[in-house]
């Protein structure tokens, strides 16, 4: 059985940290990684740190991901983060064809994708977003079907759903959508690192994905995005910022875009939080995708054996889908009393979730150092929350964090 | 005098690094600061760390930068690159005032300045973009009040010119702006953290900036952004991620600009990198600006003097203002052989410099650990190399770094 555990730094093993998909655990090597970059680079290197790595990362790191998602060398680019990429490449793909103005995308989408989408209006006045489905249930392929015509100029859905972990199919989605012409842009932010993606076998035109979750990357590690080489000239980022210009330290006037993916950087990238990012990517490359699935099954389908025999009879649904192969690497219970419980399992039962409104109980899995027995302990942790009614003392309602 | 030398890592002491204008250098508490976030926090507190002082950076940070440019609290944000912040502030002028379709700035300022005016047009298609002066001479605020009229959105300029050094006065030409109906963004980059700057006291209305020069915040460290109070409810950013809305952890579907400066943020901020510029910031404002900028100017002053001496027998010219009122903290000398110079002086004087295309010799001084000695000895080793021929050897043409 996969087991990279001992590559993490776990202080506390008694914590059961089911929330590796909002934040991974540390690498060992990123801690030795950030000090190398500080103390040897920063620190003694100074400015000559660019020539000597720093400008490369974007690239190096981008095609380590690549590899990770079924891309090419020089498809894939670490920049910004997600919201900011998902803005570049949705105006890139509505500039690229105007005579398409209709974007489809699912309610169960991640609100950021669903809020860029709005925006992009202030660009695009004559845009219609048309969107399926219901944000807590899964997405049927008919109505993403039924939705498909030929003034969509994009489909864009999350892999994996955010709430559902709803696995979506990119090789059949993609071919729907290139029945009509229209393009894809993929979220991968819930799937990649943690299941196989394979972009380039499904002809696949976009993705963007987010740093920080399965990826270890740290707290707000810069995103990535891939675009499919052949799109790649035809499309330009809204955003001319002076890393995107061909030779930009030539220091022209004039703005003449990058050839290839470097046209979709903007600034200069935040080298420490992108220097961090690399020994996660490479630790899954290590691990193997399909070892780390494998196991990722495993675990989801015993939490939902379980959760259907330990914690149905108190309360608990399973909101995911129960075929493995619909499914991505976390499942959600829900509960009408999710917000307290997840406030005792923290405060009580060193369990760590994630809510999710109205009533999600979002549990994550990271196959790389989460193990079978916690599944167990997890389940025996919750159930005795709820029968030692444990979490009726915390408030029903979350405080809004602004 | 003032000393903060030894609040910085200095492994090499005779290394003359005159390039802190470019990425300045580490002071010892930002390296402590990143084992602490990365050890103590990513790596025990895990997803906690969001409650417990993530969440808060982007404004406690742009709170202390708002402090060293004369702005109140919560007028500043710390936030994506430069690049991707004049994005968001140019696009939101230009929205806000859609019967004002000119913008000025000068071919002085930063080329990503000029890109990002130049891609607005994809979004504002009847945009003009007037663009006053030479871009290696000092501008004329005569021409710049010739430029200026009722259908002026926006003057941009950045407030010390990255290669002449040239200093605008913030106050005078905002009133001049503000007496057509314009309003003014300044880009910092290349004045806070070196000279005051006094937003407040202009009644200046946008301002950007970036981390990684004088406020020693490390390669690529996130950028800030200031909007004037009064403004910040008529303006909204045109990427609309998931940090710029009310309430984001409610996850709701449309999106809902959050009130005050939050609502410039796009997406989740990379915090290794942002915590890393606090110790830069902190070390300016226990410095306090004005002794900084009384030592920069004794110390710009004595290079021109010496310059005048001891280089202009070898063909150097001064290209900064003179007056050091009217110069920043940056001095730009001249020279036919300025590539090779530089390659010299960066592999037998142990002096980095920056060169700035097509011929200048950009010498930057950091007051913090930059001291007056050094101005002496930076002088005598480049009239060492031009003396010797020492850059003969040298390709006269740099290979373009793509």
């Amino acid at each position: 059985m996969l087991d990279f555990r001992d590559r993490f730094v776990v202080d506390d093993p008694n914590l059961l940290y089911l929330d590796g998909n909002s934040l991974g655990r540390m690498p060992k090597a990123a801690a030795e990684r950030v000090r190398q970059v500080t103390e040897e680079q920063w620190g003694s290197r100074l400015v000559r740190g660019w020539g000597e790595g720093w400008l490369d990362l974007p690239r190096r790191v981008g095609d380590k991901i690549g590899q990770m998602i079924g891309a090419e060398p020089g498809e894939v680019l670490v920049a910004d983060s997600t919201s900011v990429n998902l803005y570049k490449l949705f105006f890139a793909a509505l500039s690229a064809r105007p005579e398409r103005r209709r974007i489809v995308t699912d309610a169960a989408n991640f609100p950021s994708d669903q809020y860029l989408l709005q925006g992009l209006r202030l660009s695009f006045p004559d845009l219609e977003i048309l969107r399926v489905g219901q944000e807590t249930e899964v997405t049927s392929l008919e109505d993403l079907r039924a939705a498909l015509e030929d003034s969509v100029a994009l489909l864009t859905l999350s892999h994996v759903g955010f709430r559902t972990s709803q696995l979506f199919d990119i090789a059949a989605v993609t071919a729907m959508a290139h029945e009509v012409g229209a393009w894809v842009l993929w979220d991968l932010s819930h799937s990649a690192g943690i299941l196989p993606v394979e972009l380039g076998a499904a002809n696949a035109d976009l993705a963007v994905g987010c740093g920080y979750k399965y990826l270890n990357g740290g707290p707000g590690a810069p995103a990535y995005l891939y675009v499919r080489r052949d799109l790649q000239e035809q499309l330009v980022s809204p955003i001319w910022g002076w890393f995107g210009q061909h030779r930009p330290f030539d220091f022209a006037l004039d703005y003449t875009p990058a050839t290839g993916i470097d046209r979709f950087m903007a600034g200069t990238p935040p080298i420490l939080s992108l220097a961090a990012l690399e020994p996660g990517v490479d630790l899954i490359l290590e691990a193997g995708i399909d070892a780390i699935r494998a196991k990722s099954v495993q675990i989801t389908s015993r939490l939902i054996h379980l959760a259907d025999r330990e914690l149905a009879p108190f309360g608990f649904d399973v909101a995911s889908p129960r075929d493995p192969g619909l499914r991505g690497g976390h499942v959600t219970l829900t509960h009408p009393a999710a917000w307290p419980i997840t406030q005792a399992l923290v405060k009580e039962a060193n369990l760590i979730p994630d809510f999710r409104p109205p009533n999600g109980l979002r549990l994550g899995f990271s196959p790389l150092y989460n193990t079978l027995e916690e599944v167990d302990e997890a389940v025996r942790r919750i159930r005795e929350v709820v029968k030692s009614r444990a979490h009726e003392k915390y408030p029903t309602h979350r405080a809004s964090v602004t």
